[in-house]
C-alpha cells in the first residue's frame, strides 16, 4: 500500500478554519474519495464546511480540473466545424435544448451537448427526448462523434467516464444538505462540460422562484465563477442571466415538451420559447466565430427541422411516431373574472413533478406522457371557468396532490404583477 | 416500517442555514442516527454546521437529553451517601483522578467515577490504573454498586448502555474534523456524567499548551456551557479552568503516573498535584453537602490510602505488587547552565505518547512502563548535563522520535517565564 500524501481530517480541518486548501490538497482529496480512501462522512463534513466557509478562485478552479482528471475529456478534433454547446442551470418548462441544438447545427456550428435527467421540480432534457418512441440516450464515444458529423447535433447521456468524481460528489451532496455552495455547483457542471471538450460554452443561468437560484444577485454569481472556470479551462463561455418566475412556453412535461419544441422547430411555437432559442442561438453562433447565418430563417426554411429529424433517426427514434400520451386529464379553470396577473413557476414545476413528469429518487422511472399544459399566461383575459391548465397524468390518484401544489399559484386581478425581463444580465 | 418524523435532509438544511433546530428535530435526529436511519455522511455534514453555526443553549440541552435518552440512566439511590464526580479535560500528567476518587471517599463522599481511555498526547485515567497487576476496569452495574458501597469509590470503563449515542458521535467526529466544537464537547462529556447518575460534579477544565483548550478564553465558554448543561440536569455542577502549560507533577505515563499517584495517598508527592488533588477534593465535598472533613489530614492518616487499597482489590488488583517498568531507559540532560524558564507540556505529552504510553488509534494497546520522568522544572536551577528527563519504553526504536519531540521542549535561561496560575477561574 503507498502512503497517502495527505490525510482526510488535516484537510477538513483547513477548511474548517478557513485556511485556503492547497492545490496538492486538492488534487489528493478528489483522488482519494473516487479512491474510497477518503470516505463518505469525511467528505460530506468537508462540503459542509466549503459551502460554509466558501472557496477563492483558484481554489474552485484546481477543485474543476481535479474532478476533470478523474475521467477522460473528449475530444471533437476530428470534426470540421467549431463546437459550442449551452448549459442551463434549469426551470419550468425549460425545454430550449431541444430545438436549439439543430438550429444550431443548422447554421454551421457543431453541438455535442451531453445533458442529465432531472431530479426535483424542473425537468431533465433526457427525460424529455426519450419520450419520442426508439430514441436511445446512451452513445458510446465513438456514435457520439458519428451523429456530430452526420447531424451536427448530438444530445445524449454523458457517460460514465466524465468527471466520475462529480458523479460520486453529486449524489452525496443531494443527501447531505451540501447542493447550494456556488462553488461546488459551478465546479460540478463545469468539470463536466470542460470534459465534454466543447471549445464554446453559453451558460443559461435561471432565476426567480422557478429556479434553483431564486435571487439574481447569486444567479449572477453563479454565473460569473463559471464564466471564469470556462475562460481559466480555455473554453469561450459567456453566461446569460434569465427570468424563470413564470413557466417557459405552454407546456412542463416530458412528451408535451417534446411536442411544443417541434412547433417551434416548424416555425411556430410560443412567443418566449422562440425568443430564448432564437437568443441563445445567436449567443453560440457568435462564440463559435459561425457569422452570418441568421437562425430565425433556419427555423422558418425547415433546415432546422431537417437537423432535428436527422439527429433523431440517428439515435434509433422515430420523428414521425406519435408522441406518447397521458391516460388521464384533469381541467384547472379560473375561478374570477379578470387579468391574469401572476403564475408562480415552481408551484407549476412541482404539480408537473408529482403529476409523474420528474422523480424523487435517482434512478426512478418518470411518465413521458404527464405533465402540465398552459392555457393562459399572465397578461390573458380570463372569465371564470376558463380553462387554464390541463393536468396529465396515468393514475388519476395523483391529480390531488398535484392540483394541491397549484394552490394559489395563479392571481386573477386587474393588472399584470412585475415580472423579471427574459436576460437579467450576461456576462462574458 | 414506520413513516420517520423528518428527513435529514431537511435538518442539515436547517443548521446550515443558520436556523434553530426544535426539540423535536434533535430528538428525533439522534434517535434516528442510534438506529441508521441518519447515515454518517447526513450526520458528519450535520456536526460541521454545527460546529460552525453554533447551537443556543436550548439545542445543545436538548442535544445533551436525547444523548442520556439513548442509553440507561444510573441511580446510586440505594447508597446512604451523597454522590460526587469529578471530570477533567485531559492534560499531560493529569493524574489526578487516582489519589482523588479514594481520599474523597476517605472524607465520606461516594465517587462513581466512569473513566475513558486515553487517545493523543493526553492519557487516559483507565490505561493508567490497569498497570496495576490483576486490576479490571470493565463491571458490571451490580459490581460497581457494591464497590461504591464497600471501598466509597469505583474507577471503571462506562458501559456500553451509557450514552450509546455520545459513543457513536464520538467515533465519527474523530475521523470528520468535527471535535472542536464547544456544543458538541460540552454535550459529549455531560451526557455521560448525568447519565452517570452522580448528584454533585465538579469540572476540571484544562487550558494552556498542553490541554485541548489551549485558548483561556475558550476553556471558559466550554466550562460555562458544561456547568449549565449539569444545573439543567439537577446535577449541582462547578467547574475549575487550570493551568496545563507545564506537565502536572513529575511524570507522564501509566504506571509512572500510578507510582506518583500512590505516593500523593502516602503523604508525599509532588507539590503541584497534592494542591491540585486538595483543591479538587474540597470542591468535591462542598459540592456534595459534606461538611467537617479535612481533605490534608486524611492524607496524612492513611485513610485515603486505606481507601484507595480496598478499591483496588476489590477491582481484582493487588495494591502490593511491583508495577511494571519499561524495559529501555534514556536519560535527557540539560545543554547548557542556568534556571528552567520553561516546559512545554505539549511537547512532554507527544514525547510520552510516542514512547507508547499513549495510541495513535482506538482499541491499540498501550505500555503499562512507557513515559517521562521529570527531574527538574521551571524554577529549577540546573549544570549542563544534569538530567532532565528519563524516557522509559519497551522499544528503544521509540527513543528517536519521541525524543525528537522533546526538541526545545525545555528553555534553560536566566529567569522563569510567566506561567499560568493553577487556578484561572472557577464557574459555578
Amino acid at each position: 500500500m503507498m502512503a497517502e500524501l495527505f490525510a482526510a481530517v488535516e484537510i477538513i480541518s483547513a477548511k474548517r478554519d478557513r485556511q485556503e486548501l492547497s492545490d496538492p490538497q486538492i488534487d489528493w482529496v478528489i483522488d482519494a474519495y473516487v479512491r474510497g480512501v477518503v470516505a463518505d462522512e469525511q467528505m460530506s463534513a468537508l462540503l459542509m464546511a466549503i459551502l460554509l466557509n466558501g472557496m477563492n478562485s483558484r481554489e474552485i478552479s484546481r477543485w474543476t480540473d481535479a474532478m476533470i482528471n478523474s475521467g477522460e475529456r473528449m475530444n471533437w478534433s476530428a470534426l470540421d466545424k467549431p463546437t459550442v454547446d449551452k448549459h442551463s442551470t434549469g426551470g419550468v418548462g425549460d425545454k430550449i435544448t431541444l430545438p436549439l441544438a439543430p438550429l444550431v447545427a443548422a447554421c454551421g456550428a457543431a453541438v455535442p451537448q451531453l445533458s442529465g435527467r432531472g431530479l426535483g421540480h424542473t425537468g431533465g432534457t433526457l427525460d424529455k427526448i426519450e419520450s419520442i418512441p426508439g430514441w436511445r440516450a446512451s452513445l458510446t464515444n465513438s456514435e457520439m462523434l458519428k451523429v456530430l458529423q452526420d447531424c451536427g447535433a448530438v444530445i445524449c447521456a454523458a457517460g460514465s467516464g466524465l468527471a466520475p468524481a462529480d458523479k460520486k460528489l453529486y449524489a452525496l451532496r443531494d443527501v447531505t444538505g451540501t447542493v447550494p455552495a456556488i462553488p461546488l455547483i459551478a465546479s460540478s457542471i463545469m468539470s463536466k462540460k470542460i470534459a465534454e471538450g466543447t471549445s464554446a460554452l453559453i451558460l443559461d443561468v435561471k432565476t426567480g422562484n422557478g429556479a434553483f437560484m431564486s435571487e439574481p444577485e447569486r444567479a449572477k454569481e453563479l454565473a460569473s465563477a463559471m464564466v471564469e472556470l470556462g475562460k481559466r479551462a480555455g473554453v469561450t463561455t459567456r453566461a446569460l442571466v434569465t427570468a424563470m418566475d413564470v413557466p417557459l412556453g405552454l407546456t412542463a412535461g416530458n412528451a408535451l415538451e417534446v411536442r411544443e419544441s417541434v412547433e417551434v422547430l416548424a416555425g411556430g411555437g410560443p412567443a418566449d420559447v422562440v425568443e430564448l432559442t432564437l437568443l441563445l442561438a445567436r449567443e453560440m453562433l457568435d462564440a463559435a466565430g459561425v457569422n452570418g447565418k441568421d437562425p430565425e430563417a433556419a427555423l422558418k426554411d425547415g433546415s432546422a427541422m431537417d437537423h432535428w429529424r436527422r439527429m433523431v433517426k440517428s439515435q434509433g427514434g422515430d420523428p414521425d411516431a406519435p408522441l406518447p400520451i397521458a391516460r388521464e386529464k384533469k381541467v384547472i379553470t379560473a375561478q374570477s373574472d379578470g387579468l391574469i396577473s401572476s403564475m408562480n413557476a415552481l408551484q407549476v414545476g412541482i404539480s408537473a413533478w408529482r403529476l409523474g413528469a420528474g422523480r424523487e429518487r435517482q434512478g426512478e422511472k418518470v411518465q413521458a406522457g404527464a405533465g402540465i399544459e398552459i392555457h393562459a399566461k399572465p397578461g390573458a383575459l380570463v372569465k371564470k371557468g376558463d380553462p387554464i391548465f390541463t393536468l396529465h397524468t396515468d393514475e388519476a390518484a395523483r391529480f390531488e396532490r398535484a392540483e394541491a401544489a397549484l394552490d394559489g399559484a395563479v392571481v386573477i386581478g386587474t393588472s399584470v404583477a412585475e415580472s423579471l425581463p427574459l436576460v437579467i444580465t450576461k456576462i462574458v
